[in-house]
C-alpha cells in the first residue's frame, strides 16, 4: 500500500487522505476509551469489529433514508467515508436513565424515560465534552436552528430504527451518542450527514431479559 | 403582629402564610450566599433591600406587561405576593460571559455574546442545581413547551428591559435568574408568572465604563 498522509488521529481512529476526491479513509484502532478517556485499554479484535458493525449499521440506515458518510469498506479495518465538515456536538439519545444522566440527575440507574431525551454535548476534550442545550449551539454558532432541527429529527429516527433493530435479537437500546458533519453539493446546496462511526464503542446495550450490561464500560 | 404559619425557609427568604386567600407573604433575610450556598455572609440591611429593589422592578415589570407574584409591600422586610405552584428552575439569561459559563465552555470573562443566551437550572440544592436543557424539561415534566415557549418570551423581554434600565444609570446587566411559577384563574385557567424575586442578589451587574463588579460575588 502507498504511503498515505495522515489527516487526524483521535481515540479510537485514524482518518487518512482517501482515495478520490471528497473522501477520507477512516482506520479502526483497537484502542478503548470510557469516561472521556479516563479508562483506556486495548481489546484485541475491536478495531475490525467496529468498522464491520459501523458499515453494517450505516448501510441500513442509508435504506430507511438517513444520509451518512459511509461509502464502502475498504479492508478489515478501513473503510471509505465522505469527508464531512464536522459539527462539533455529540448528540446522545437515551431511553433508558444510565451513566452521567443518573448522576447529574439524582436518577436510578434503569429508570425508563418517559419519552427519547436527546442530549448535546460540546465536542472539546480539553474541557470534558461539556453538556449544552440549544441555545449554546446557536450563540456559540456551533449550528443554526435549521441544521439542528435536521440533526434531532435524524438522531430521532435513528433511535427508532436502532431501537427496533436491537429488540429483534433481544437487546435494550438504553442510550448512544451519533456525530454529524456537513458536505455540500455542486451548488453549494448544504446537506447534513450522518459522520464517525455507530458501534458498541457509542452504545449502552442491556440484555432486554436479565439487565446484563453488554456495553464497553 | 399575630403568630404567623412558617410555610417554608430559604437560603435568603422566608415565606409565611398570607393574609388573603391565594397570597403569601415573603420575608427577606439577610443572609448573603453565592456560588450555591459555597459562601455564605450575613450582610446587615440586604433584605431591606432587596425587598426594596424587588418590589420596584415587579413593579415597573407589571407595567410593560410581564405578570408577576408581587402585590404590595407590607414593610421594610416584608411582600404581599400571589401563592404559586413553583416552577423547579432557575432560568438564567446571559448577555456577557462571566460566572461558570466561562469555566464550562472556556470563555474569557467579559465575552459579549453574539445574542443573549438563556440556560436552564433545574432546582435542588442537593443535585447543585444542574444545568438541563429544554429535553430535559419535557422528559421529565418540569414545565410543558407551552409553558416553557410562554417562560423564555418572558425572560427575553424581562433581560431587555432590564437591561435598558441598568443601562441607563451606567451598569452593564451581565446576566441574572429568574423564577416562574403558576397560577390558576376562576375556571382553572392556567397563568405563568414571575415569581421568587429580582434582586442584586440575582444579578451580575457591571460597571459600563470601568468594568467594576458590583455584584455579590
Amino acid at each position: 500500500m502507498a504511503r498515505r498522509k495522515k489527516l487526524y488521529e483521535g481515540k479510537a481512529k485514524i482518518i487518512y487522505e482517501g482515495t478520490e476526491p471528497g473522501t477520507v479513509i477512516q482506520y479502526f484502532k483497537d484502542d478503548a476509551t470510557a469516561f472521556n478517556a479516563v479508562k483506556h485499554d486495548v481489546i484485541a479484535g475491536k478495531g475490525v469489529l467496529n468498522n464491520r458493525i459501523s458499515s453494517h449499521l450505516m448501510t441500513k440506515l442509508e435504506q430507511i433514508g438517513i444520509p451518512t458518510h459511509f461509502i464502502r469498506s475498504i479492508n478489515m479495518r478501513e473503510q471509505l467515508v465522505r469527508s464531512v465538515e464536522i459539527i462539533p456536538l455529540e448528540v446522545v439519545m437515551r431511553n433508558v436513565a444510565a451513566g452521567s444522566l443518573c448522576k447529574r440527575l439524582g436518577l436510578e440507574e434503569g429508570t425508563v424515560l418517559n419519552r427519547p431525551l436527546t442530549e448535546f454535548y460540546y465536542k472539546k476534550d480539553e474541557l470534558g465534552d461539556p453538556m449544552v442545550s440549544d441555545e449554546h449551539i446557536f450563540t456559540f454558532g456551533w449550528a443554526d436552528p435549521y441544521e439542528l432541527e435536521e440533526i434531532v429529527s435524524m438522531a430521532w429516527r435513528i433511535n427508532d430504527y436502532l431501537s427496533g433493530l436491537f429488540s429483534g435479537i433481544g437487546l435494550t437500546l438504553v442510550d448512544f451518542k451519533v456525530e454529524f458533519g456537513r458536505i455540500y453539493g455542486e451548488h453549494g446546496e448544504l446537506y447534513i450527514i450522518l459522520a464517525d462511526e455507530l458501534s458498541p464503542d457509542n452504545c449502552r446495550l442491556w440484555d432486554a431479559k436479565t439487565g446484563e450490561k453488554l456495553d464497553k464500560d
